[in-house]
């Protein structure tokens, strides 16, 4: 190439980027966590939780990099920053400790600092002439910070500098110059009026979501009002459930979920055990939402009044439980929205209303929606208003049913907007589907999701599924709750395990998991007959048909279970997941794991046999570091459940558990406090 | 809440959303790969290449999603697509062949396919009534199909819709009816006239770098042609290093690097071993760029003219060879652009220009640009001007010398906007510092990037490091040189293991890494000296004076060069890294790995002996499976260095290896075709 042609590269050179405000930004945010999908979904925590939040933060050649996290709740115009730390590798971490519910956001930003580069090189210099020449570039920085600082900072910034100026002129002793250039309180100054001007702001605000506790830690417990009079043929009632409250509080569940309590739709209507030939007597599924007389914004009339609803909620609040309800969006073909919204519902060639169905099953008593409905913003709008309506009523809690049947863009936008509005109501994601599916639901704002506890039941699988929930990558989104049986799901491993498995499959939910459920009485009752060989579902299965149960049943679980929740409430380890941990066991049948405070003031231990039918022993390794203890260090293990106490020496310890007994131990870890007169004191 | 309040909480009820244009976009697109920081930076690949694209596809519910792949060359208007195929848990894969280098884009999008679900339901419906209903459904479908369709398609599927409508209503035998509705021909018109109405669209377009080959497979020789006289204190030209271009040919390397080939400045020149004591005749850094005749776009007069320069280009291509130069983005004090514009320079506080320094340690010679500028904007445009010259000059690689002491944002417009013009440059980051920066310099642009290869020396860490460069997530964009030596580093294991330790090293090089390169001739005839004990630093380093080397010593190297390098030409498995697998051995001194073509018709095996003083044996495990192989096949390894070959059998075989002859194998694995007259034959 010629001169001319080199002339002609100059003229077709490459265009300056219209894009970028200004080429002078030298330091770079990269892979900040948490980040789900890069930001487009919002992190989950607590209020008081301590968050920690990271990034890659570094700039070019070798000058000094400071980095802050910046971070807001939703509704403020000012972000609030804090410094952030470097971890080594060019790691960066601050922690976030949101005090109030809501939605937040974060962010983090990074530049390069000059004064801190210039304290780095000024401390290392040795030539007299260099030193007197940087404390004036010194001075000059202070001057600026000075205008950038407000008050006293600003007066003594600019003191400072005048008589660094002075001293790199004057001072004879060197020495005292790199004192006064040097002074730590300056540093502290400077540090407090940093020059932004050329800082990086991590181009993505990551979202966050602040929920009260009963996000994380929640025991549920779920029973049909309809079965709670207690009396074989009684309709139950609201009234009902307000006397079953002290016996479900003295069991130590928080919550109390509801199925469907709207008017059952007539048409179609199934008989028991699922038949399509009811009797008139039949009561039908709550499922199947809305009659004549309402739909889901009204009370099933045999249940009672929204009066009487009302003051459910009232006394359930006064035993410390809250009342949760079931959102199912689906019609039965009698609900009024059939009528007064033809377009929400597919048709079929016919003009028919096309019904669920999964060829060659057919659900006539259930009428989807269409989510691809031209009019899907009023449906929207009604069905976001149905959850409106019932906060309305004091519900802070709603467990949805299916939600993977329904749009995803739905729930994004319902649950988003309710919880601007409510931010202390929660929703528990009743999807048990394809694990892709469950993640995105519990992304799109699902305080809480169903899990695949249900049917993990070997060691292998208990220690895979949990240890993914605990620390995979969807633990800052994804909140499982651990439910042993719910009306549609009787396990297997209930329906052969007996009372053993009944007891084993409540502390597994109870200590793997910090939110567990229950659908009972039947649980604590060990129902435990499917309709047939092979199923899940009940025989005469309580969708179809009303229960009388005697709750004073002398083989009742409910005492058991009672010390179950009251080992949860007492214990701060058992309250989340994210420090569960297996423990080594020789023996296939046991499983064993731990779980501690961040402190480890609060370690508990537990153990359980898997083997319903036989008693199993083994040697369990307890990792002592990891539960902050000294490897010589004696400690005391105190059995919850039948309040034992064992000393244990050393990592590997040994157990035996016998079904037929209590299938499970949980341990409290205590630690020697002191040894006096012959005696040890384990806190 | 009274019916008034409910009202209230209606009319305040949430928003819809402004910014979600469609509420009934069902599909959603997750987790693509590659995705480098989420599509903010460019994943890399070479033409011809299968490159596997893939994403989470789902929607809610239980409808069929159907999926594809979208890509376009930047400068082509419209979208390519092609199908992705399902490979089980929502996962969706494609694979896209760029058959042209350039600067790409792609993206995922899914929808619901209503017709597919049709026809899943179709097939299992039993109901006479219900599978007449759903032909209807399905003609309906077709005909909208129809509309969207073009030219014989359409008119075959307006043809089938009247013809299964027909049949909903006419036929007798419904498994006739089914057949119709289930035509395989009709399946495949309607996937190609889909309905895309209500399809998602992944909103991130990653974009796709597109190299020629040698971007991935490519063989470097450095040498400073001021030596090629190869006559004590004659300097040399680029006439010499004409005359040396067969010897560089011959032992196999593609481009030959020059450090900086323009006027070399002579305020504060250093003299030999790096003294600040010059004499007349020291020559000076090549790296101390600039002078009074001229800068970055010169030439140093005593190496000749532009023109013998041109020359030279033409003629090492002849010999399959290109020049990659040197991009060292700093000047000498007496540096025209000093003078022409001060304002690309930091000043200390007496008015002089900052010179480089790391205190104490002071580069007097050395004036780095300011990327703080005001005038960024102009340097920037001159800097890429410098490249743009010589690419002007026939020049295709660019080894950009210590890039991560510039800023960020200049390499990624300038390399972005010379690549626009020029999609064949190819940019070597010489950037030994932390893994991040390293990484990111690889982001935003450079095609290859020096590695810690140089200081990676025990099995271990050459496993865990190649295995990273690999496997790891930066082998999207991280594109890996190994470099045994460079004229800055003679480290540590060549200094004391002599030509053992040389020619394992370049063994290691040559085969862990698709590209590698020696500075020579230094390297081949392996010289050792260090400036002092404990330093990388050559004694004499040809950085401050000439040397003259007798090319044809009979110790030389060159010849095992040569013949490494054609087995690297020769074997598709060296020319790429993602096969790399390292193999079991017994014997902690030697290492061993594999590399493999996709179709395991290239298979290498290379086994090292890293002690350069004794004679090391044990036994390798062939996993003979991952390369193709049946356990019971016996093969025949052919050792390329010596042109032996051994029978082996089964997955654990003995090596030997004695550093005094040759300490390494490189086996090429060949297969038995046939056996005839009681001989294999093997290919």
């Amino acid at each position: 190439m010629n001169g001319r042609t080199a002339a002609k590269a100059r003229a077709t050179g490459p265009a300056l980027p219209a894009a970028l405000d200004d080429g002078r930004v030298r330091a770079v945010v990269e892979n900040v966590t948490p980040s789900i999908d890069g930001g487009r979904f919002a992190a989950k925590c607590i209020a008081g939780d301590r968050v920690v939040i990271e990034a890659d933060c570094f700039a070019d050649g070798h000058d000094v990099v400071a980095a802050r996290l910046l971070w807001r709740c939703d509704d403020e115009a000012q972000w609030r920053h804090q410094p952030m730390v470097p971890l080594g590798n060019d790691r960066w971490r601050a922690e976030l400790v949101p005090e109030a519910i809501g939605r937040y956001r974060y962010t983090v930003q990074a530049w390069v600092d000059r004064f801190l580069s210039w304290r780095h090189d000024f401390e290392r210099r040795v030539d007299e002439t260099d030193l007197r020449l940087a404390a004036r570039a010194g001075a000059a920085l202070a001057e600026q910070a000075a205008s950038r600082a407000g008050g006293d900072a600003a007066a003594r910034l600019a003191d400072w500098a005048a008589r660094l100026e002075r001293a790199a002129h004057d001072e004879r002793d060197t020495a005292q110059l790199k004192r006064l250039g040097l002074d730590a309180a300056m540093a502290q100054s400077m540090a407090d009026a940093p020059d932004l001007g050329l800082a990086c702001v991590h181009p993505v605000e990551f979202p966050l979501v602040v929920d009260r506790e009963r996000a994380r830690f929640s025991t549920w417990y779920e029973f049909f009002p309809r079965s709670a009079a207690q009396r074989p043929g009684v309709h139950g009632t609201f009234k009902d459930c307000e006397a079953m409250l002290p016996y479900v509080a003295q069991m130590g569940f928080d919550i109390v979920y509801f199925p469907p309590i709207h008017p059952i739709g007539r048409r179609n209507r199934k008989g028991r055990n699922n038949t399509l030939t009811p009797v008139d007597d039949d009561v039908g599924s709550p499922w199947a939402i809305g009659a004549d007389e309402g739909g889901h914004q009204a009370v099933h009339a045999p249940l009672g009044t929204l009066a009487d609803f009302d003051r459910l909620v009232q006394r359930a609040s006064e035993h410390g439980i809250e009342i949760a309800l079931d959102i199912a969006y689906q019609c039965a073909p009698d609900h009024p929205y059939v009528k007064a919204h033809p377009e929400w519902f597919r048709r079929r060639p016919d003009g028919s209303v096309q019904y669920a169905e999964n060829p060659p099953k057919k659900y006539q008593d259930i009428y989807p929606f269409d989510f691809e409905s031209d009019d899907w913003r009023s449906m929207w709008r009604e069905l976001a208003d149905v959850m409106l309506f019932w906060i309305g009523h004091g519900v802070k809690v709603f467990r949805v049913d299916n939600p993977h049947t329904k749009a995803f863009p739905f729930w994004e936008w319902a649950i988003t907007s309710i919880k601007a509005q409510h931010p202390d109501v929660l929703f528990l994601s009743e999807a048990f589907t394809r694990p892709k599916v469950m993640h995105r639901l519990a992304k799109l704002g699902f305080s809480q999701s169903y899990t695949y506890f249900t049917w993990r039941n070997t060691r292998r699988e208990l220690t895979d599924y949990f240890t993914e929930l605990a620390h995979g990558p969807g633990r800052h989104y994804f909140r499982p709750n651990a439910w042993p049986n719910t009306p549609d799901i009787l396990p297997e491993t209930l329906q052969y395990g007996g009372r053993p498995a009944f007891m084993a499959r409540l502390v597994l939910a109870a200590t793997l998991s910090a939110s567990y459920g229950i659908y009972g009485p039947s649980y604590e009752h060990l129902e435990a007959t499917a309709r047939e060989p092979g199923a899940e579902e009940y025989l005469h299965s309580e969708k179809y048909e009303l229960k009388a149960r005697d709750l004073d049943r002398p083989d009742s679980l409910a005492a058991f279970i009672g010390r179950v929740n009251r080992i949860r409430h007492a214990n701060a380890a058992l309250q989340a997941n994210d420090s569960l941990r297996f423990l080594a066991v020789d023996n296939e049948q046991l499983i064993a794991y731990a779980k501690s405070t961040p402190e480890h003031d609060n370690v508990v231990i537990c153990v359980v046999n898997l083997d319903p039918h036989h008693p199993q022993s083994g040697w369990i390794r307890v990792d002592l570091e990891a539960l902050g203890l000294a490897p010589e260090e004696p400690f005391q293990v105190h059995e919850l459940l039948t309040d034992a106490r064992h000393l244990w020496h050393g990592e590997r310890n040994y157990v035996s558990l016998d079904p037929q007994r209590v299938p499970a131990h949980v341990f409290r870890l205590r630690r020697r406090v002191k040894r006096e007169q012959d005696f040890d004191y384990f806190l």
